[in-house]
């Protein structure tokens, strides 16, 4: 099968000019089919505080009214992603922008309201979408730049979380193509002591991952992260890989970072 | 050869959200190939006044300084755009958002500083974009929704004309396709008095239209895009259309607006 990357950058690429530029180049450099997935970044928040939006919050979770999902719309789905676009374009790569509305290539559904109403926030029901289309796209040379944007079909467009975008897009494309999920972060990998950077836990398969858990050593916002990278090698991706995205070269050679297995 | 319309829309549909569903209704309707190419409109504006950017002008033109290309690129490119896809598609129309710079369908260059500095603002050079992607995507059912931003190759994204972009679209796509171009705007099509709504001229040609300049009877805003009509028409594009984009019907059966012959 055709090798394909997938590679989701998030807040610590985003918002560090110098940084992102560095990364657009190493990811120009990856010979083989690729897909850009990226997140928002703080960027959002300060075009936000200038317009006035106060971000809401229930029971300590950010929701997603309507004027907040206009700001991510324009400032994800607009700002960061055609500044990326135009940015490979100069580097050679043909990369196109995409939200989930564009040619439906992520039709979500709105979360339901159960104890918290998050708004106009998008899950993605795995393998409703139809990838076609990408697939196209993709085996003729584009190189898709997919913003955390999606669209219930009803006309309404639904924040969405990139990681899971990201590994959505994996498990759909592993049927066709040798899928290699790199999950780009602030960190060098996932780290047995969340204080000490040098403790990359090299490779972590599913029995570590759930003791970690159950020790408290892995928390946060890195939870939702591995059991989108445990689900997407139950699926049947190749591979996934956890580390820090201006390290792409060292990701995808496999030195750096944590291997999922 | 198989018949596309290429419909331009600007402030007086995007303004206003009751004419804009009506209007992508009608264009959904189309039973034919179709780009949608949108401009502005005043939210840029309003969102801009939000955030404190302040329109400049020399010489009584606007510059696009980076904040205003920033500004553009999110409210044209992002919020705009992706409203526009996402209401087309829950209508059963498979849109594509685009600026100039995803899969390169638009390259610019930016105008060069001479009386005035317009800043980052684009001018497309005919027929030096490559059509070939944007012709597969219209023959395997993608209607493309084209935002007024085009980019120079070198990462910067550029402010470009809406009716520009229309007419270079129209102009180029007439190689292999049956091009109607409808330029949609505020008036019921080019008046003969305009103070007078039902003094619509029915076809014009361009020694009447030079007339007509010359006895200042068309002036200001309606001379470049009667310039651009005139310019696809000599250059192979099959009928031109000027009238209220809100009766796209009327356009498209040749009853209402005026023909540019």
């Amino acid at each position: 099968m055709t090798k394909l990357y997938i590679i989701k950058i998030g807040a610590s690429i985003l918002d560090n000019p110098g940084v992102l530029a560095s990364f657009l180049q190493a990811f120009t450099k990856i010979d083989a089919a690729k897909i850009l997935v990226h997140g928002g970044g703080s960027i959002a928040t300060q075009i936000g505080r200038k317009m006035g939006i106060v971000s809401k919050y229930e029971q300590g979770r950010r929701i997603t009214d309507e004027e907040t999902r206009d700001l991510v719309t324009m400032v994800y789905g607009g700002l960061i992603n055609k500044k990326v676009v135009a940015a490979l374009q100069a580097l050679g790569c043909n990369a196109l922008g995409l939200t989930g509305a564009d040619a439906n290539v992520m039709p979500a559904r709105k979360r339901e309201v159960q104890a918290v109403d998050y708004g106009w926030v998008g899950d993605i029901e795995a393998h409703t979408f139809s990838d076609e289309w990408l697939m196209q796209q993709i085996s003729s040379g584009i190189c898709p730049v997919m913003a955390p944007i999606t669209h219930d079909g009803k006309g309404n467009l639904l924040n969405t979380n990139a990681d899971s975008i990201a590994a959505e897009l994996a498990i759909s494309m592993s049927k066709r193509y040798d899928v290699n999920l790199v999950f780009g972060f602030e960190k060098a990998g996932v780290l047995r002591n969340p204080n000490d950077e040098t403790s990359v836990i090299k490779t972590l398969n599913k029995d570590e991952f759930l003791a970690l858990k159950e020790h408290k050593q892995i928390y946060a916002g890195m939870i939702p992260k591995l059991d989108n990278a445990f689900r997407c090698i139950e699926a049947g991706v190749n591979s996934v890989r956890i580390g820090m995205a201006e390290r792409i070269e060292g990701l995808i050679l496999k030195q750096d970072g944590t291997i999922i297995s």
